[in-house]
């Protein structure tokens, strides 16, 4: 019986083959794994009814090598000027690189690349290595009516990468990656679009060293795809940090950009704020690379002081205590915390699980007062700045939590969160390779309609048998805030799995959601957004589309429902 | 000898004639008025070589009727369309409410009007009720292709207002000016555009008793026109509040907007945040008058803590250190000030004459410091939000500024400044009624170029003999802040004054100034536009203008030089 109980499956700690399929779906690092925890082990079986057994076999684990004959819209005439310019090092257009590059991180893609199914796939893979570079190909491809699409870190769950009309893929990474200067008086640093987050982030934290600043910045940039996405990524998508409650969102931290359109290149201009008209800088801002390729951006930056950085953790009785708290903290005005979650009740029960508190003695005393398994609800955070304005504003979160009936329970749980929260998307291979899909969908509202849209979407979602919902507020601004939903089935029907993402997207919409408050619209989302926006706002886009693009090759074929 | 010096100008205190020139051109109420003091006074005649005598005989009053005659292009049955529209209360075609509302308050059209010069007025005046006769009235004009401009406080002073094609000018502030909602739970208030800035101010002051709201809130916005301009216009041409750098800028407070174009009509959505493609909302703002009417507006707003207020001021040694102070506050992290404003040497000895302050014992004693005439720098602000907020910041804005060698003032200068913030440039007619020109432009700029673009632009306006010039920063970011430069002059040639003025505007172009930090661009600056974004940015606002605006009725003329 003991014996039994102790099973563990086989999670893989198998780095993919090269060349493989898993080897592009896989998430992070090809030798870095984390594995569910033996209580979400637990959780899983009960949830869908499975047994140890049915963790004894994986299934589409996609390490076949990737070797299917692709077609190209390329001639030949075109291929070598491709070569001409950027060398033979610099043009991909074998199987491999041309099915990884072609794909995101979408759920949607990961199932279909486990099963070799390849839906859309670009013809070449281009590395420019300068903005000089780009605006040759863009020209050369706007002539020649040549699809462009742009890779950054290739992290989209919006199938914001898919080259739905094949044409070429800028490798943006390979080449245009770095932190070019830190300008220590503006506190601005100007970086190359393919530079990944935690090179921009190490370079600033080490300002001094690189560039003989007097002291070291922070980007304040840490959105979960962290280790896999880019700068320019995060402005094409309209990102979000875990930090950005303090920092602001990836559109708050643009200062200026320079794009590269097939109608002309240009770099806006680097004010704190002017009154000269409406701002091409903002209009350009998750334009997805269907305005343009961003070639370069000045991003602001802020002090690194992690001395200064204070964690605190409370354990609601309620949800709609710890969202009356978190709304009381959003409007207070004493400042903003950083890092900011508070997770619903399921989501609370699953954390804790994942974290082996159930059941613990700490757990048991928590269940004797009012914090009762699914109805108790986690928040935490952090808070950065100046110490003066640290300090102050951890006494005014604790009066306000404690005010809505929270138990403290300090810096620990943070600190672990911290360790971890890269990683736990790694997860999602664990659970595919068992037939079980952990997808995510957020969107953002006002505080008025905050309950209502939580209490629907849930709803919906749960209405599936054997469906795991769980959910949380990671940004919270004065006017509201955001919702993240993380739903967990067992399914192995890919247009079954779609329908019911369908379904999630038409009740966020019903019930007044945004179509996306941090992942931005791809093609996934885009066929949501004309209903969303309506169709006098659609034709604004899509105006300034055709001023940028008139051959419409720059991202086409459904990106921001614009063709 | 002595009776001579007390000689005093026999400065206006009659209100101006109804129906005449002064009436249209007069700053603030007709009956309030603010006078130069005794050593501002002198300063003026030492400055441009006058005496007693030339202050005896006013030039230029415009006391006379506005009675001449006006072409209009309206037909009678369209004249009539807007009657049968409207009423006949609502419609204006008399020369008073045409040149009255034809008119904002550029120096340029105040030296016009005193000369009963009348450049360019609208062929009728219309009041709209409501967002369906400003749909109606839209509709109307884009298929008879009549030109149509926008009146709201009529403070532009970048001949925003000025009708140049003739055409129909909408006086927003008529009907359309109340706050229509308090959203408590978003801290949000639905306003109708033609709002004045107190009646906002005092609706949102007074919410719990107007509102049942549980709390009394401020909408944060007070520029220098507070009196005379409309939320409307606030966010038509960017502008900027004494305490935005708190608060933010009017575009930083605006959450959604309702606009009526010939092209359609749209609110645009009330998201905190969200990821939804580039966002219509942000490419309204500023886009004074050229794309749509603004028919309503979602404001941020924020709770009513005036009790929480501190106040601060200090003397600088010098321009660099208060410069130096300026920006080591706006990127110390602890939150900023409210208002916050540096004088330049040549300003502070200009405003302590206004205050009486030169030769008193006090001053005396400063100058036995380090605090010399011509040297030292006067740096005043107030600090709001929760109270240990302002606590911190207010020791750490002292901390900064003691480091950077500042004698503390108290808070008494801000209380002086705040009592006759707003009446100061009521002081503008009674230098004009002696031939004194006195008129402002500003800019912003990063740190790095700040004390360059300073000096080069002061250096230039004191190139003319006989110049007074003064200038501030009154918004501070952590990446740069504004430049605000006051110029008086005695000259009775407007070709030359404005010579002169694009002399000034030239420099703040060539030393890397923006074309306005908040005073929008209007027609007045306008010329400078393209060279300052450059052409590709500049076909940007064009294709959207082409866009709304097809038959180009919008504001047309050279405003935002977009035709």
């Amino acid at each position: 019986m003991k014996q039994k109980e102790k099973f563990i499956p086989d999670w893989s700690e198998k780095a993919p083959e090269k060349g493989s399929y898993r080897s592009i779906f896989k998430m992070g690092a090809p030798d870095r794994f984390k594995h569910p925890s033996e209580p979400w082990f637990d959780m899983l079986k009960e949830a869908f009814g499975m047994h140890n057994s049915d963790f004894e076999k994986k299934v589409h684990e996609g390490r076949d090598p990737v070797s299917i004959t692709l077609e190209t819209g390329l001639s030949q005439t075109q291929l070598e000027w491709f070569f001409e310019l950027l060398g033979p090092k610099n043009v991909a257009i074998d199987p491999f690189n041309r099915v990884k590059y072609s794909h995101g991180q979408t759920m949607l893609e990961a199932m279909e690349l486990r099963r070799g199914t390849v839906s859309h796939v670009a013809w070449a893979v281009v590395h420019p290595r300068n903005k000089g570079d780009v605006r040759e190909i863009v020209s050369y491809c706007h002539d020649n009516k040549i699809p462009i699409y742009a890779y950054g870190g290739g992290s989209s769950v919006t199938l914001g990468v898919r080259p739905v009309c094949g044409g070429i893929m800028l490798a943006m990474g390979t080449h245009m990656n770095r932190v070019l200067e830190v300008n220590e008086q503006n506190q601005t640093a100007r970086v190359q679009p393919g530079c990944m987050g935690p090179v921009y982030e190490e370079t600033l934290n080490y300002s001094m060293r690189r560039f003989g600043t007097r002291r070291n910045y922070t980007g304040g940039h840490f959105p979960q795809s962290f280790e896999m996405s880019t700068v320019g990524g995060w402005i094409a998508a309209l990102g979000s940090g875990q930090a950005s409650t303090y920092y602001g969102d990836a559109c708050d931290l643009v200062l200026s950009q320079e794009y590269v359109t097939p109608t002309g290149s240009f770099r806006t201009l680097d004010y704190p704020s002017a009154a000269t008209g409406p701002k091409v800088n903002d209009m350009m801002k998750g334009s997805e690379g269907t305005f343009g390729i961003l070639v370069g951006v000045t991003m602001k930056i802020f002090r690194y002081m992690p001395g200064n950085r204070r964690r605190f953790s409370f354990m609601f009785p309620s949800w709609d205590a710890a969202v009356n708290a978190s709304r009381e903290i959003s409007q207070g005005e004493f400042g903003m915390p950083a890092v900011f979650r508070v997770s619903d009740a399921e989501e609370t029960e699953v954390g804790l699980k994942l974290y082996n508190f159930s059941g613990t003695i700490l757990d048991r005393a928590a269940n004797l007062l009012k914090y009762k398994p699914m109805k108790r609800c986690l928040c935490m955070g952090t808070i950065e700045g100046e110490r003066g304005f640290v300090k102050n504003a951890n006494r005014k979160i604790f009066r306000i939590c404690l005010k809505n009936g929270a138990l403290p329970l300090g810096s620990l749980p943070v600190k672990r969160w911290e360790k971890t929260r890269y990683s736990e998307p790694y997860m999602r291979d664990d659970l595919q390779d068992y037939g079980i899909v952990i997808d995510t969908l957020e969107t953002s509202i006002g505080w008025d309609k905050f309950q209502t849209l939580h209490n629907a979407v849930v709803t919906f979602i749960k209405s599936r048998p054997q469906t795991i919902c769980m959910s949380h507020a990671s940004h919270i601004y004065p006017q509201g805030a955001n919702l993240y939903f993380i739903f967990i089935l067992k399914t192995d029907d890919v247009e079954e799995y779609r329908r019911f993402q369908s379904g999630v997207l038409d009740a966020i919409l019903e019930n007044g959601g945004s179509m996306t408050h941090h992942h931005g619209v791809g093609k996934m989302i885009a066929p949501w957004l004309e209903s969303h926006l309506g169709g006098v706002q659609m034709e604004v886009l899509r105006a300034l589309k055709r001023h940028f693009d008139p051959n419409n090759i720059m991202n086409p074929g459904g990106q921001l429902g614009l063709d």
